[in-house]
């Protein structure tokens, strides 16, 4: 199980290989919300996206022999890029096995970063299993996406700087709103925070359809979703919570918050117009659950975090042009 | 005439005000210099642009008289949109003429932020003049845009957090490119950065037809641009160099980097790809005279200044879309 201080250590290992996103503020943001909004900016990560956070506190864990025979990984995207750049940063080969339909710019980035990409139909294939049968070949080490104490660990790092940069600024965080897919950022960030703001809520943030961890959390075992279910967030579509992300969620979270397309479309507009800031569906859903006030932001602190960038610029415009969702 | 200490004054007036900008760095942008690059993103800023620091700082130092006739300006957006949130903050009523073409988010923004906008056709119309006589009837005081030393200290912000920012990485920034339209930003980016990096060079980066302050460098006198020239770069189509800042300018600068139309809209195509930044045309030169190799950053450590980030969805998108420039 993860520990605070693994999080501390993941900080360390970190310095230097992940940037320390800044903590922004808007006014448009705080007006609209009637209390003090601050961002997280992930988008502005090595890599476009949180994930290099978690793959490199991983693979900086291998020992040489494992490192010599290189990782396998299954991702749409954010993770593949971070798996990708943390192999190549470390020289250990690093094997990508991502849907055919990721975004353009998440493919050719993995490769660029030096990633071997291998791609599988979203909706037939299972890329678990694609994986693991690789990695059994190649007697590689699989990197999973969230549900291991390194990836949390690191991914927590993030909760970690929110700490900090909210004590620099002199302020206590109220609610922290954290956009959840397997839940291993959410799962990271909580337990960093609570650990130094011991009340503060934590909020996961889902897509319509993709609620598991809402659920979950409501009934109190690990839902699944619907296998028919389809979001413009590729970067959140995970099956179901992690066992591991799971267990520290359900002790940690506040209840979790859902957003439609068309509000995750608006928020890409917002940060846009408003924050300057490229966004990826995915990462919007925290900004859209505060601006479709998915939550009592009145008077109050709050943190959203914006966990990636990385979406293709046709797609990007196409959302600029429509006026409304 | 502006000094050291003036910066450091209006840094204590815009705590809390303005945004410390973070100075950001990105793997792919030091790849393709082959150098070490950091990026002060001032579209993050208050109103999305530096503007806000001149204005503010200039503003915030009327006498209670001046104050209570209020304040007019002319600007294509930026500083417009400057004066009229600094306008709104310290309850002096500010009306801005702007180019009946500037950007509408430009426009939108002004008003919103609480500025009486006035609009004028930019060939045709002398903005000065509309202001000037405006400012007469009503007793207001016209706010420069570059050229007084109030501005010319509060633009200089952006160069001490340079400083303050290079320091507490631990480096010394060897070349800093910023933008240049009038020349008050740089002006005072220059000043601050001088008195704390002695051997620092800084470079002024202007559109092609708008290189009056690469010229006047060369010339050592103020020349002017042609009243035919267009470029994409709404932000940096002052006429000819300001007396106080070419002045300064004349005695700090190093050599006017100059760029091409295509140049800009690939550097606003990497900032979105890489940097995950939306940028405005004119505050992307600096970024596209390092990718257009305009100036030696081998080995190098290079500050590249973006000034801002108001721009319209439409034309973002169309830049996006098209594959060269």
């Amino acid at each position: 199980m993860t520990e605070y201080k693994d999080i501390e250590a993941a900080a360390g290992r970190l310095t230097g290989v992940a940037v320390r996103t800044p903590l922004l503020s808007n006014r448009q943001l705080d007006d609209l919300a009637g209390g003090r909004v601050l961002v997280k900016p992930e988008c502005l990560q090595v890599t476009g996206s949180f994930k290099i956070r978690g793959a490199y506190n991983f693979l900086s864990q291998l020992d040489p022999d494992e490192a010599r025979r290189g990782v396998v990984a299954f991702s749409s995207g954010n993770h593949a890029q971070g798996v990708a750049a943390a192999g190549t940063m470390l020289g250990i080969q690093a094997a990508i096995v991502m849907p055919e339909d990721a975004p353009r710019a998440k493919l050719e980035n993995t490769r660029r970063l030096g990633g071997e990409v291998i791609t599988y139909d979203r909706y037939t294939g299972d890329r678990e299993t694609i994986a693991r049968e690789l990695a059994a070949q190649r007697g590689a080490v699989v990197v999973p996406s969230y549900d291991h104490e390194f990836i949390i660990a690191g991914q927590g790092t993030v909760g970690l700087e929110i700490a900090q940069q909210c004590a620099e600024l002199g302020m206590e965080p109220e609610q922290v709103l954290v956009c959840c897919g397997g839940g291993g950022l959410i799962a990271g960030t909580a337990m960093a925070l609570k650990a130094n703001y011991a009340n503060v809520a934590v909020h996961p943030v889902e897509p319509e359809d993709f609620d598991d961890t809402a659920r979950s959390l409501r009934s109190g075992k690990r839902e699944h979703i619907d296998s028919s279910a389809r979001s413009i967030c590729d970067a959140l579509q995970a099956h179901s919570p992690g066992e591991m992300t799971f267990a520290i969620n359900e002790a940690l979270l506040g209840r979790g918050l859902i957003v439609s397309d068309a509000e995750v479309r608006a928020a890409m507009r917002f940060a846009f117009a408003n924050l300057k800031l490229v966004v990826e569906p995915g990462g919007a859903v925290a900004l859209a659950a505060v601006l479709s006030g998915k939550i009592d932001t009145q008077g109050k602190s709050t943190v959203v975090v914006i966990s990636g960038g990385n979406v293709d610029g046709e797609m990007f415009a196409e959302i600029q042009r429509a006026a409304s969702g």
